[in-house]
């Protein structure tokens, strides 16, 4: 129950073939399918991603906008574009601020960089503004606001919170961020990490940041094909303001000169004919299905002092055990739950680096996306004991 | 002429179809491709890598050695690998040794890290030998060497002079590297890029400095499959002495964890059904025969005044011209080629800024690699008498 993956059983086999059979049927498209594409990548599937997510942000015009396939790069799956944003923007000692917890691979791609990290606390709507202006007012005073770049925002169904974040919250980090540019001597970028947006299965579409007032300027818009359609083909896109969008393209020259032409033609293609949607209505039922099997199944084996999230969408359960019950890798909890066949994310991984708090350590991850039904019922069966008789240590 | 993209006509659409038929055909091992792999990529792509390199290099023995499946690492292309070595292995202002010319997207990575590079003189064996002393004597003179970290070698047909270096350079660079690794304070690393081996139409087959003595233990060794089977692809693969392939699946971690898993498990089909094979060896026939068709062409249209290389395999010719006559991008020659409809890679692009000798600027990389033969002659005639009339008007 640890792995980010999705469920093998949704993969889309048969639309993949037929899709191919399409593209590889003629050998003119299938030629240009197995040539080299270009750097940004695919004309038609630029197009269909800007469309794609202006129709999910409710946008109707095209125009001149961060938005539009103009200011769209494709990468191999989003964290290229989450890498090169790091690499574009920061150099080493260069401060980003995260959400707390956050998804723990950009806390890789932080520490690659030799960045800092400072945690910006959340509640149910998502990012505390209280506290993110409080974070920026200590940057100023310490003088270290010259050193902030961007704030990385997992906005929807928050790996591995489950939160997603209000555009009301949204919009009033945009203008927290312009509030302090004139200190900082540069702008402060919004990088918007949107893996799970479509995986929703309950509640109503918010819009991205892209449509907040600055938005245009100032969000960089990071977006995936791998989690809704196939995590085999690790296709991503972003939308980028200039000059970012430039500057990221000749980083992307530089670390592969393109995505493979091969997938991103047969992304197009899924777009276009209607299969990737259709694909992800039936994803969402699944999980939809999962998430209510593994909260059933929670409810009947975990004992009362486990505080849980409730998704609407995404792939994750986020369980709080009381704050004594320790969950973290070294922990007698993992290494006894590994022992009954259950892995899950120990949540101390997901925090940063931030001396200003300590890492909470009684915290747990626990996915349904790669299991069955019948493996989440049999592995929160196995787990619940494991915490009852961790707490009863405790107690 | 200025593409160093494959022939259209020789890419395997019939191949991948019925390979990927295959693969999706049953629901198991076409879900296994859409799912997520792993960082370092498909265990059965890997074992057939290292067979496919010990084959060329005609080695029998896998053992532990830096060609086993253990130590190889798959890409997005071979480009990924050239940069992420770079990334490993280099901090801003160190320094690289490249060949005079080089591949001249090497050339960005190395200023997107902001290194320095120092060129060594090529002749028809390869690298010239006395040279590379001389380079780093001269470095340890200036207490530069520490800095050092890596020569950096296209030794098969070259980009772009097409000349492959021979096995005993490579094994004299190795040892010299070797030799100058105490005043250095660290490994001295030979980064050699293949991308060209496999598309020999003349001669035998040259081992990999991985075969030469301390090879395993210094030699870097980037392939590809982009270029013999098909640039939509972009899958690469590396060989890494450790700890460099421990440190480098960090890095690809860290950029995307993993190249596209359908990719991987296409190709890994390609190379074990002998399709892999059968489809080089028709493209060494097809670049043969237009190789061919471009040498007597040039023997034709160009004035005698003109010095070229006869590729024994790779994509591209390398003309050199009068000193006088100026090829460059800013040059008339150049201005006066695109007007007639022809465009070549001006050989300065292909030199490193070394401050210790001027830049040539009378040289021409040509491609036979994406042009048909009709095009090959209709643009080998337009272009030579551009280049007569260039060298009258310096006369």
């Amino acid at each position: 129950l640890a792995a980010g993956f999705t469920d093998e059983s949704t993969l889309p086999v048969q639309d993949v073939r037929e899709l191919l059979d399409q593209v590889l049927g003629s050998s003119r498209t299938g030629r240009t399918a197995l040539q080299y594409g270009t750097t940004v990548g695919d004309a038609q599937l630029r197009e269909l991603s800007a469309e794609h997510v202006r129709r999910l942000d409710g946008v109707r015009s095209s125009g001149e906008s961060t938005c539009s396939a103009n200011r769209c790069l494709l990468t191999n799956g989003s964290q290229q574009l989450l890498y090169m944003t790091a690499e574009a923007l920061c150099d080493p000692g260069d401060i980003v601020l995260v959400e707390d917890p956050t998804y723990f691979v950009w806390l890789g791609i932080v520490q690659s960089h030799r960045l800092c990290a400072r945690a910006v606390r959340m509640d149910e709507q998502g990012l505390d503004l209280a506290h993110l202006e409080e974070v920026l007012q200590t940057l100023k005073r310490n003088g270290e606001l010259r050193r902030l770049k961007l704030l990385y925002l997992v906005s929807y169904f928050q790996n591995p919170t489950s939160i997603t974040t209000t555009f009301e919250r949204k919009a009033g980090a945009l203008r927290l961020l312009r509030s302090f540019e004139r200190a900082a001597g540069h702008p402060l970028f919004l990088l918007e990490d949107t893996a799970y947006r479509e995986l929703r299965f309950h509640g109503g579409e918010v819009p991205s940041a892209l449509t907040a007032p600055g938005g245009q300027e100032r969000v960089i818009y990071a977006g995936t094909y791998s989690k809704p359609f196939a995590t085999g083909t690790r296709v991503g896109f972003g939308f980028l303001p200039e000059p970012l969008f430039t500057v990221l393209t000749r980083i992307k020259a530089n670390h592969d000169f393109g995505s493979s032409n091969f997938l991103l033609q047969l992304l197009a293609r899924a777009l276009a004919s209607g299969r990737y949607d259709r694909h992800v209505q039936e994803l969402r039922e699944r999980y939809a299905g999962k998430a209510a099997v593994m909260a059933k199944a929670m409810n009947r084996h975990f004992p009362p002092g486990v505080l849980r999230t409730n998704p609407d969408g995404g792939l994750y359960f986020w369980a709080s055990l009381p704050r004594s019950v320790k969950s973290g890798i070294r922990s007698s909890l993992f290494r006894r739950s590994l022992e009954a066949g259950v892995m899950y994310v120990p949540g101390e991984l997901c925090y940063a680096d931030d001396p200003s708090r300590r890492k909470p350590n009684h915290q747990m991850r626990i996915s349904f996306g790669a299991a069955s039904p019948e493996q989440i019922r049999l592995g929160i069966a196995r787990l619940g004991p494991v915490i009852k008789e961790a707490a009863m240590a405790e107690a």
